[in-house]
């Protein structure tokens, strides 16, 4: 592992040099488990799916909405004061921007890139410009597997994801909420999903943001892993903030958005439109208002401490005209992705997309149909940070073990993807039809011996052997075959390596923590 | 259905006027069951992944495998003879091309765009440019349903799919050979398929391609149901000619392909190259091959009858590298059908791509996704004739009912990506953030009512339902539900009307034609 040794490591706390040789061989055991793919560096272009003057309309659509509606910043006076002072109109929680002022303060100071922080260095990611990172799926309070069926989400489970993500070279990220465990008490279960997914895995990740001191406890965290000189220079958690739609920012979240800007950590704003109910039901008007959200939010960022690493974020989603329902892998939010990437590479700074969207209620044809649709877009729109990459089911109300383990070979197949296709003289091959010729087959000749072995993506999922193989095999389907991966991956789990005192001093401010309040269950 | 009347009707042969009032009523009674969706319109610009310099590269790759290697016709004396005229270099039956001969003859006579008409004037589509159609998949041996499992095709099954495929509004062709009816000999089924299309559908078709008279047999049956000299004028039906890749064309195909564009009907020409075995394991090579091997082809239907309409079509898959079997949805020829399309445009002919691919073994989330995938592909690159878009499973092997049911509604969901993304005042919905305004939601404002009924594609397949819902509804999988959806279809069918004259005289020629010859069953 000899990345282990080159890459730049995070200066550790004072109080956490503990580990010494043993632990640093023990990193190098652990991490030789896995092969580490720090994110990708994206070798295709985006697709461009609107031209200048669609552009133009949609950023004339944000700056009017900005400028004669607003955005409310509700129970959060700093929040105003920040925007008072940068030149906004702010009528009680109202406040509008003249055209201009939210894009001049995006673009002054917010990073087009930077580096997201992992424990083990390796694994830290870049993020922005040709980047790309891969994170599980967020938020769903119910957990769902073939053989214990549906049921709500425990620590446990919270546990077992951040192991199936440490383990897929395919996911870059920890991911956050990996699933609510709602088996611990709301107000402390921040301390327990940020600690496993420090102990767990070694992999960058996203803290808590329901309330601002869950998100200070939280980079707190960071701060005892990584070191506190580290952390104010360097982004090693990011928080998750949803805008209120339509056009409300709640104090809790903007005080927990302003939290992580404080501490220079990053921020991912993302407003959440069902169209119809949050925003408008159609597409140009919903991706006018979200980026307007979006906008306001990332500019908020810069405002609390200029050059505070962020991400804009973007979640679009149709509904069904039969029962109302939010719909997902539709047309409609993968065509508004495209425009949104376009949108955001205007104004420069790092998106977020969501990957493998579905509304289906069991890992089958529906939701692997639906998240390719989704997961496609996000890829062709150019989003630097892909959340919900794996897992998501059911509107994000599941998370489902079988079609985490699928969504991730799905994002192994996005590698290939991604790379593009090379026009160098190996790929012409022009020697190769020289050599073959007319009506011969391709299977010895130079060329393929000496490419075959790299040639294409092979999934580790997709049975492609003949109908005889697969009967003989017992005729499982995808979700079969994932759920026995699976398994097996869970059982073949080792822990990174992680330095004692570190794990020491976590446990202990959490316990800490814990005992100076009661628990809250709601 | 004004349609039908203002639509200008291929001329009926003098035999066949019998049908009169009586059958031009049951014809709008039988329209007027299926909303007419005659091909797409596209208004999304196509996704560009390569630069001049890339396309260019292979471009001359494509001229050196021509001029150096060359392609052979195999048992076509008329072929060599064909290409010797317009200045190729024929050695034996290996012929040569200078570079810019092929793309010359392609280039002067073939149509960039050309209707392809059907039995029922309104289902006429056009091919080329803008325009795109949906044909079901080709050439599969087996059938598989839930019921009744996998088992041979039959003409049964054979007739099923046609009225699938005439019932889905978002097929616009009934297909070719939408399954080998095994049950009937080789050499006679390609009578009761054309028959079939034309009796149970009135979209679209394509013919017999496996001998010379069978093309013919096909041909001539459509000059019964269109009229001689509306044949000779128009394009009525297709054959999918395949090269016998690398490099070759064998007699049967060329002769084929001659058969239908001598009868200035088009040929469909379509190399299918598995990396590794019939071409290179490198991309770039394997597009070059597949270029020039289906521009060879296009150039033959001009030498036969310039101005013939003709399709140069495009199937690249990949390998597993495990069992070396051919895989599908794969990044690979997703990416590969992007420069196919790129390099198609620069040519100036409508293009195949092939859509609904997988190499499952069952109609189950791998199918689905690696479908979505392919289909995706084949419309971002710009295919203007998508065959394979609804049915098609292990690797071609199959005809699956509920895959067909559960890929047409992709289909569906095409036809609202291919309409883009509109930005005018009503998209903006301006209005309607001055209405509903911070924190209120967009159900009942103007703007809502106004659109909502058809702003979001809404599946005939998907469950977005509650979980409870979903449950209570016996906890369906999408495959279950397309499989009741798709028996309910069929109990539903209602034959097109059809002209009894017409109908008399295609059984006679059929008739006619069995009892000349014995039965050939390989």
């Amino acid at each position: 592992m000899a990345e282990l040794e080159t890459v730049p490591q995070p200066a550790p706390a004072a109080r956490n040099r503990g580990g010494g040789r043993q632990s640093r061989q023990a990193q190098r055991g652990g991490g030789r488990a896995q092969p580490i793919i720090a994110g990708i560096d994206r070798q295709i272009p985006t697709y461009e799916l609107l031209g200048e003057e669609g552009l133009a309309r949609i950023e004339a659509a944000i700056d009017t909405i900005l400028k004669e509606v607003g955005i409310d910043f509700r129970g959060d006076a700093r929040a105003l004061e920040l925007w008072r002072d940068a030149g906004a109109d702010v009528q009680g929680e109202r406040v509008r921007f003249e055209p201009g002022l939210v894009r001049g303060i995006i673009t002054r100071t917010a990073p087009k890139q930077f580096t997201h922080h992992a424990r083990n260095p390796a694994r830290s990611v870049e993020i922005g410009r040709t980047h790309l990172v891969f994170s599980p799926a967020y938020g769903s309070p119910f957990v769902h597997d073939l053989e214990k069926g549906r049921r709500y989400g425990a620590i446990e489970d919270f546990r077992n994801f951040v192991k199936l993500a440490y383990m897929s070279p395919w996911l870059h990220h920890s991911g956050g909420t990996v699933c609510e465990p709602v088996d611990l008490p709301v107000n402390k279960r921040h301390l327990d999903m940020v600690y496993s997914h420090i102990k767990f895995s070694d992999k960058p990740f996203m803290g808590g943001v329901t309330a601002e001191e869950r998100a200070e406890d939280s980079i707190e965290l960071a701060r005892i892993a990584f070191g506190t000189d580290f952390v104010d220079k360097n982004c090693v958690i990011m928080g998750n903030i949803n805008a209120n739609s339509p056009l409300v920012y709640d104090g809790t979240m903007s005080r927990a958005l302003r939290a992580y800007a404080r501490a220079n950590q990053c921020a991912v704003v993302v407003p959440f439109i069902l169209g119809g109910a949050m925003g408008p039901v159609t597409n140009a008007g919903a991706i006018a208002q979200s980026m307007a959200e979006a906008m306001v939010g990332v500019a908020l960022t810069q405002l609390e401490r200029p050059g505070a690493p962020a991400i804009l974020g973007n979640f679009l989603s149709s509904t069904s005209l039969k029962s109302g329902s939010p719909t997902f892998g539709t047309p409609e939010p993968a065509l508004g992705s495209l425009v949104v990437g376009q949108l955001t590479r205007r104004l420069g700074v790092p998106l977020r997309c969501s990957g493998a969207f579905t509304a289906s209620k069991a890992a089958d044809a529906q939701a692997m149909q639906e998240s390719a649709v989704s997961m496609l877009a996000a890829i062709q729109c150019g989003a630097h940070f892909i959340l919900h990459s794996a897992g998501w089911l059911e509107g994000g109300l599941v998370m489902s073990y079988e079609k985490f383990v699928m969504d991730a070979d799905f994002c192994a197949a996005m590698h290939t993807y991604l790379r593009g296709l090379p026009v160098d003289d190996n790929a012409l091959a022009l020697d190769a039809f020289r050599e073959v010729g007319p009506g011969k087959h391709f299977f010895g000749c130079a060329h393929t011996l000496k490419n075959y072995e790299t040639a294409f993506w092979d999934s580790a999922i997709a049975d492609n052997n003949s109908f005889e193989q697969w009967r003989d095999a017992g005729e499982k389907t995808a979700t079969q075959r994932a759920h026995e991966k699976c398994r097996a991956m869970l059982r073949a789990y080792e822990a990174p390596p992680i330095d004692v005192a570190i794990d020491e001093a976590l446990q202990d401010f959490i316990a800490r923590k814990k005992a100076a309040v009661g628990d809250m269950w709601h």
